[in-house]
């Protein structure tokens, strides 16, 4: 069944990318020490297991404008091998990359869901970005977060969960996998009934 | 040696505290969920190891004053059984208490570090309460920082790690312990010279 995930490096005071967010500092000022274990060379054998799974299971990805922006000059094409939606107020044609395509969305979170888990298969929706993460945990749309805490602090940044209007939400830990560079810990969401 | 540790539990939405914070609710709105790790029964073996280990290991406490007036009726004694040193604007006598004292100290964090160091043996001097744990981070201070990271999102409440005004200070895990109720991170503060 298609989950839908949240997974993203965090720093032990919150933040998943520094200050200034933009072309010049796409991850923001430091931000790129959240990334130190996928980018590490040689990559831990953790790190790397890691890694090769979120890419095996990401069968669409939901992501925000601003994100898209900054990112994708940077990746070249889209971020993960799937198709890829983005929330926006201003609708466009979407756009062909070599490992999949933009669709552009501008009627809400719900109905970039829809069509990311219409296209999904058996595999994950990926969440991508601190506004789209907090737009799906409002509405209690997330089943599974991962975090990789990242043995820093940023002092400044992007924070992942902030401002989130909700109310002692129990979580359920499924996994916790160690390297140096990060703790991942995978958690449930369990979910209330509506 | 004597080592300066924050050693705190923290919702995985970076709260050591829920909201409300007062004689109501010591722990604010929901959050005694920080410490099942330590309340639940029967109590897991990792938890019970960890808190063993860290009333074994405290040699004296630095608190702030609020932290001492919402907890001195709730404990009946001293939160640790050793000298505990409260931060306050306003001098008042020693307090004397069934396993330790309460000193007053109206002159800054390094007096007050200087005598907690002073009869903490080779023991460690522990920090309580988000306001002093984020005047000894800003002051680079502290030699380790344990997190039980608690796998819950509780909203709101007191943050630990804000507004540190502190630019990525690099950490170093050197130990990781995992119970259902929490992760038990230790990192050590990799110090930069002054």
């Amino acid at each position: 069944m298609t989950k839908v995930v949240l997974d993203m490096s965090m720093s032990l005071d919150g933040f998943i990318a520094g200050s200034n967010v933009g072309k010049e500092y796409p991850m923001g000022v430091n931000g790129e020490n959240l990334h130190t274990w996928i980018f590490n060379t040689p990559k831990d054998k953790v790190d790397a297991e890691v890694e090769r799974e979120m890419f095996a299971k990401t069968g669409a990805v939901i992501l925000g404008n601003r994100t898209f922006e900054v990112g994708v000059d940077l990746w070249g094409d889209v971020p993960f091998p799937a198709p890829s939606f983005v929330l926006t107020h201003k609708g466009r044609e979407t756009l062909i990359k070599k490992s999949g395509t933009f669709t552009f969305v501008t009627n809400g979170i719900e109905s970039a869901l829809q069509q990311a888990k219409a296209v999904a298969g058996d595999k994950d929706v990926r969440l991508m970005g601190a506004d789209i993460a907090q737009q799906f945990l409002r509405a209690g749309l997330i089943d599974e977060i991962q975090i990789n805490h990242v043995p820093i602090l940023l002092g400044d940044g992007v924070r992942l969960f902030d401002q989130l209007g909700i109310k002692n939400s129990q979580l359920e830990k499924d996994r916790v996998l160690d390297s140096p560079h990060a703790t991942h810990i995978r958690y449930r969401v369990i979910k209330k009934e509506k």
